[in-house]
């Protein structure tokens, strides 16, 4: 194998969230056992923005359009964004997160988050780098190290053996960092598990990279879906010199914007050159006539987030009841976002069998544990931003399922 | 300097087009000559989608606006695009290029062919290759071999001394071969030059990669705006393997459709395997809204692009004319593309002085010929995709500013 293949190798993208059609054949008939489940198909794998489900943020392809009868000042910004709408953006974000940003240093606009977290990484690792990774965590966290030549050093979450915090393993952290790790990147609140830091558990992750100097990159793409009776710590208000944080936001998930691509990356002016230069030569800029859809941004009509978070909560609630008629499923309640993140009691065949049974014989597609950490290869992650009743539906045939297939 | 700052330094971006807004200062008073020149004024950074020059493709919107409607399946795309949309472009792309395309397996949608480049480069470059680029070419090329730790092979070409093709030294391509180059990349026609590669020095180009089995990366994004009493040949269409050859288009010049971010690459099912895998960990995939604006690609009403071809040769033909007024300027007249990269007389002062001047007094944006090559710092390129007696007065007044700073 070249250095290239082998490079590619650990990139595979076969049981990502929405690649499913690229998988190759079906499951052999051996494998099935039983009929298939009729009802509503659905995708978990990512959130639904259909109008019967989450739809985009009001006016958001209104601001899309003015923005091409803007015509060239719009298609062509600056590659970290338009300054106005930057400035706009810094101000926004500036309150939600309790510490000052400014849109003319600190902040880029980039092709989603998903672009701002290889932008981010893209500036701060390079080849022989070691890089602190939570199990578990995004999928792409690991990949991105691994494409730059980094190397990933785990730190284990364990969610399920907690209730009032993440359970982030903090000695192992502080081992990492003691080891020379100098950068950390974790999601908050976590994908696939839903759960958030602690108050003081960010206080921690802030003493120990002053203590050892490193850069924390903190994904909080969920962190505006907030259920009720939980508070959120952002990283950046805290102890902590806010030349070694980058915080990662978009609208893609709690506003249902993905369509149009677009996220920030708002941190210490350095790094934001360094991702710029990046951006140039890796898409240019976030796409032009869509930067124009941040307008509508922390802008929404009066009580629509609120309305869209109670919505999601109660198909928590439902799912959650779901989940608790299953003998030996582990599940913890989620406090923000809309990923569940079920340990499945013991099965009969593998994981990544049963989630091919799931989607041929139940229309329920999930993405397997096993893209986030290789210690949760038992569970499976749902994106519950779905129609109510087709979700609640649709896991109840994947409890059936379950029984079917159980060990 | 730590090997990331090192890394970065080489990533400058602040004499690249678009970026001028970023530059710090002005121009030392001490340096200008002379008053301002009136007149509207011009960037030829970029070229103008404004209704007044060259608007995007009619339909262009109204497709975006069904995509936003059909929902869900236009938003979370596969990452290498839409299937049936794939299917459509592929279609397209093999009657235009000459050569079949698998749009299931041989075509990759991205965010602006900036995002093809960097993908095709990062899916065959890994730190210490060493990599083929063209002297003048594209600013981005030889950044993004030094970003992924490849090692830049120049190869000459000098299109002032020809008519008849572009003039590439393909002694010293062989050379690079020989000496273990296995990546080559140029894009046709020449960006900055506007110059196009003749048939025979694309069947030379074929006949070299062959003979070493390398890997031709060619960005054909210019391609479609050809000139009158010109042709055009394919490199995928002439006698190379086809797996040899990755190809690289997109709707942002031609068709004005910049601000949509679109791009595609077409090559070997391998290579653009590699490549989905890349865009999942860098922006997931080409905007899934924007998408739908490809239906418009290749599918323009009716003697539109004629008419698109007509106005753009009219105005490199003004153009050329006043240029043909200043002594001691040297000048092609592009075959393709909406490039001008005329080589001026010597100056009084240091080609970026002189881009600032230009810029501060007579309202003319210009890209030094600096970001092409470091041979080329006697030049400037001007993208001439601009309402038409603007660009001519615009032009003037450059004449008149190198009469002011001549050495």
């Amino acid at each position: 194998m070249t250095s290239i293949e082998a490079k590619f190798a650990k990139l595979g993208t076969d049981h990502a969230p929405g690649q499913e059609v690229r998988q190759s054949g079906g499951v052999p008939e051996t494998e099935l056992r039983g009929e298939s489940l009729p009802g509503i198909p659905v995708d978990f794998s990512h959130g639904d923005v259909n109008d019967n489900a989450f739809a985009p943020t009001p006016g958001a392809l209104e601001e899309f359009v003015e923005g091409v009868h803007r015509g060239g000042p719009q298609a062509y910004t600056e590659y970290r964004g338009g300054a106005e709408l930057r400035e706009r953006v810094a101000g926004k974000l500036a309150a939600f997160t309790g510490r000052p940003v400014s849109g003319a240093q600190e902040l880029i606009i980039t092709p989603g988050t998903q672009g701002a977290l290889f932008l981010a990484l893209g500036a701060t690792v390079t080849a022989g780098d070691r890089v602190a990774i939570v199990r578990p965590d995004y999928f792409a966290n690991r990949k991105l190290v691994e494409f730059l030549g980094g190397e990933v050093v785990p730190v284990k979450m364990d969610h399920l053996a907690h209730r009032d915090r993440a359970g982030l393993d903090l000695g192992q952290l502080e081992d990492a960092f003691k080891s020379g790790v100098r950068t950390f990147l974790f999601s908050n609140p976590n994908n696939p598990a839903g759960v958030i830091y602690s108050a003081l558990e960010i206080q921690r992750i802030a003493e120990l990279a002053t203590r050892y100097g490193a850069t924390v990159i903190v994904d909080q793409l969920y962190s505006r879906l907030l259920y009720s009776g939980h508070v959120y710590t952002h990283l950046r208000a805290s102890s902590i010199d806010a030349k070694q944080v980058v915080t990662i936001m978009g609208p893609s998930k709690t506003e249902s914007l993905s369509g149009y691509r677009l996220g920030v990356a708002f941190g210490p002016a350095h790094l934001i050159d360094r991702m710029e230069k990046l951006q140039a030569i890796v898409s240019l800029r976030a796409p032009g006539y869509s930067q124009a859809v941040l307008r509508t941004w922390f802008a929404e009509p009066a009580g629509w987030i609120a309305e869209r978070t109670a919505k999601h909560q109660a198909i928590r609630d439902d799912l959650m009841a779901v989940f608790g008629t299953v003998k030996g499923l582990a599940v913890r309640a989620p406090e923000a976002g809309s990923y569940l993140f079920p340990r499945l009691p013991a099965l009969g065949v593998p994981l990544h069998s049963f989630v091919r049974a799931l989607r041929v014989q139940a229309g329920v597609t999930v993405t397997p544990g096993t893209e986030f950490s290789p210690d949760t290869a038992d569970s499976v992650r749902l994106n519950f931003s779905q129609n109510h009743d087709a979700a609640v539906q649709a896991v109840k045939r994947a409890a059936q399922l379950i029984e079917r297939y159980r060990a």
